[in-house]
């Protein structure tokens, strides 16, 4: 019923689960994307042009960022990742619910340029569930555990900055939740004013 | 998981079909509680003390005008009409959604004492359907429907100040739009403030 796009943020720790939900959450509904991320890294065998990443050389990442054309990024580890301002775009003319995928410091950024977006906190149940998640994972040593622990604490309490908390206990809870927010924001007022007008001249 | 209640301001012109929305909605849901209203006017038959108002003295309500008890008020017909402030306090202290069938009027007064009050304009799909439903009623002449009909297009002019619009297209529809809303609004982040400080100390 809405006559525009919803832009979304989502944030949340690392092992917060914020793949597994964003998954299942586009499965069945077609009227919600997320946005593809582009990065000037290696391709991992494993990985698929346009799917994952927009794999780009770094002159074509720095002419797109010179021309403004993105709408955050940031330099890991020598490789810059970012999100690509024209396909979040025309997602939001065609009037679909865009998730964007990004840190709490691209968040800020993403705020200012459009002021109406949401932005959701996917909020593990505990600390110890978020332990128990990244040592199931068995892919770090206990350094870089802990590393992501004392980094997901201060993710945690940046939290309140977030217009609504999602507490993934499991995966169906937490794709109801944002369901159910992206459903409510749909019916904001401000997205449905081509309505009000329909009904006040459909006489 | 709310650590608070969710004060919600519904209104909609006559025939948008408030009641029946509400009556449907309060079935299964204890969690959603809907304001009774107090008044100095006679009680009719079929109306029960306490559930459709509470019928009281115009002393009595002077009173509560007097000691600041009454959220808003207005007079019709020499009778008071009013929401005191009491009940609803106490059923936001317990947790509840709370909503108030107020008009347009006394939504403003209450945003001033609750900034964070939500507030909801039940839309008829058209004018045209507003008409056949008041119509359907047939208990008023021409002149009283022309006139409802005339105050129901200002009140939906002002739809715009409201911040959710719910179309009653069918009361299963609208009945689902409002609980989307008062789900979405109890994963909001200040709502749940005990909830993020609970994660981050339960290491």
């Amino acid at each position: 019923m809405t006559d525009s796009g919803v832009l979304i943020i989502l944030s949340g720790p690392s092992g917060s689960g914020k793949d597994t939900v964003l998954n299942k959450l586009t499965e069945n509904r077609d009227d919600i994307k997320i946005s593809i991320s582009m990065t000037t890294r290696q391709k991992r065998n494993d990985e698929i042009d346009g799917l994952n990443y927009y794999f780009v050389s770094r002159e074509y990442f720095e002419k797109k960022i010179a021309d403004n054309n993105m709408l955050e990024y940031a330099e890991y580890a020598n490789n810059l990742y970012g999100t690509p301002k024209a396909p979040v775009d025309e997602m939001l003319r065609n009037g679909k619910a865009v998730i964007l995928k990004i840190e709490v410091q691209g968040a800020e950024k993403i705020r200012k340029i459009y002021p109406e977006v949401i932005s959701i906190f996917l909020m593990p149940p505990s600390v110890r569930v978020l332990e128990e998640r990244l040592r199931g994972r068995n892919s770090e040593d206990e350094e870089t555990l802990n590393h992501r622990l004392v980094i997901a604490r201060e993710e945690i309490r940046r939290a309140p900055e977030y217009d609504y908390i999602v507490i993934n206990d499991t995966v169906e809870n937490a794709v109801a939740g944002i369901e159910t927010i992206i459903n409510a924001e749909r019916q904001k007022t401000f997205r449905n004013k081509k309505i009000i007008s329909e009904v006040i001249n459909n006489v």
